[in-house]
């Protein structure tokens, strides 16, 4: 099996290339080749095809179309702040380029004579309206209220007609905010949650720009990682559920800012409620402190997980070496 | 007041220009320039500034530039079955020469400290999936069937979100089928409806590959350019009904060939019943033979509106010199 990550560099990225190259398989079948692409890779591209580049240049896509990828976990994209700070460089990657890449990846397969290439693609729940519907469901109708959502929606619904026209078998997952991420500027509103993870467990002290009650969607990386790869291995009939056909949110946890402090101060056994100082900014709050219940059923039946409890989200977001329980 | 058409010298648009031409003035205020941008316009652009060439091009996007509308009606498109044959060819005009026309206009109105131009957007309903959820309401998903409708709901999406960013004012209208289109073949699936209006009014015989209680979605070119025209002028709140925000279906007739026909008979004093010959195709009758029930409550509250009646829709379709009941 040929596969491609696109943004591999990036942090979700460089969990799921690791993921693959430890599981060596992916949908039962072994990994004979593995690709990674990014504007930059470093050490994210060792052992690997490293395709360094604009994802939406004449070349990389040309390297793609050589490479002729089976499976592609398309993940590259210009994040929610960036984006709408600049929506013609949004257009550019994760409009038109990831436009490009799904056309270069059904031509590649056809030319070949293939199948049609899996495409797992990382969508948003960025796609739903703001304030959020309660609860959101596979009805719930999508409102992106920002740039980035806009952009993703508009991809979901091009690889969902791709799929339909049998160039493609896609696969649109809805992610939540992931945690933890490095603590470096990431263009990301949510960072703050992940800040706070590593803030708490370092026993540092956090200002937290929401409230204690404010309610999240919760999931650690490598938890998203094993998501994406259960995604390109599931059986799914072409017209499965989602809004806009062959999308689905995945399994989350829904919690509070208190709850996920109480399981850092369990985890890491530091006194959390000493530690994290409420600053509460009312936009932050409006957008990432009021997510209702999530209809995940759909995902779920198909096999997809949240990280099981607050505790293994944190070890599991924070501890590299964490080891599941089995 | 600036004024735009695209797709002028297309069925739609030439009706359309005709009415802005007539009216003399939109939401209000005197037209001052109106401008017809198509691929060929022919008599479509006399008395207009006539925009003949590629929409996509840069010298188009160029000349609409220093135009810079404030009113546009966007109805230019690779139709529905051309569309489906040629999906690079859509992708080129239904979605990147739009969402490049959305930007244009953007910028233009940005450069002249203008407000944001008004942008009524011919969408479609087959926006929605097939088969058609039973009734149709604001609330039902969209899944477009075909390569058409999915490049015209990822343009719904771009076009609320230029609407949200304060960019554009839009507006999409999702249209349904349109009669009475020429006798000409169009790359539309749905051009017997057309043709059956023509042929039984001239006491011909007609073939239709569609059942007599085949049942589907009604309007005449006029009343649909008068919908458009009223679309521009409305008062219509940022985050007003509609799937993605600011898209509506238009108010429709419901009818059955057989009421069509009827009508037809009615109103040309013929004998329907002995010209028209029953030939369904199963592929047709699926798509364009079980239309719904449609909510179109939030488009007639905004003061769309159908034909009125059968008879209305027949001679407003075909009678160019119809003269409208007070």
């Amino acid at each position: 099996m040929r596969v491609l990550v696109t943004g591999a560099g990036g942090f979700i990225g460089t969990t799921l290339v690791r993921l693959l190259q430890e599981a060596g398989h992916v949908a039962g079948r072994p990994i004979q080749a593995l690709a990674a692409a990014d504007m930059q890779l470093g050490s994210a591209g060792a052992g690997l095809l490293a395709l360094e580049g604009d994802l939406g240049s004449a070349e990389m896509l040309q390297r793609i179309a050589d490479f002729a990828p089976q499976v592609c976990f398309h993940l590259a994209a210009v994040p929610g702040g960036a984006a709408e700070a600049d929506p013609l460089l949004s257009r550019r990657v994760n409009l038109d380029a990831t436009l490009d890449l799904f056309q270069v990846l059904a031509e590649a397969a056809k030319v070949r004579q293939e199948r049609p290439p899996v495409v797992v693609y990382a969508s948003t729940i960025a796609v739903y309206g703001s304030p959020l519907p309660d609860p959101v469901t596979p009805a719930s109708p999508t409102r992106p209220p920002m740039t980035y959502g806009a952009h993703k929606l508009a991809c979901e619904i091009m690889l969902a007609e791709s799929t339909r026209r049998g160039l493609l078998d896609g696969r649109s997952l809805r992610l939540p905010g992931i945690v933890a991420r490095p603590r470096v500027p990431s263009g990301l509103v949510s960072a703050f949650m992940s800040d706070l993870l590593h803030a708490v467990a370092a026993g540092e002290q956090f200002t937290c720009p929401v409230s204690a009650q404010a309610t999240a969607w919760w999931m650690s990386a490598r938890r998203c990682a094993q998501n994406l790869v259960h995604a390109a291995a599931m059986d799914v009939a072409l017209d499965s559920q989602g809004q806009v056909g062959r999308a689905w949110p995945l399994p989350v946890l829904r919690l509070s800012i208190a709850e996920v402090v109480q399981a850092l101060s369990r985890v890491y056994d530091v006194d959390g409620a000493q530690l994290v100082r409420y600053s509460p900014q009312p936009g932050i709050e409006a957008v990432f402190g009021r997510y209702p219940a999530l209809d995940d059923s759909a995902a779920r039946l198909l096999g997809m997980r949240d990280d099981g409890s607050p505790e293994a989200l944190v070890r599991r977001a924070l501890d590299p070496r964490y080891e599941e329980p089995q």
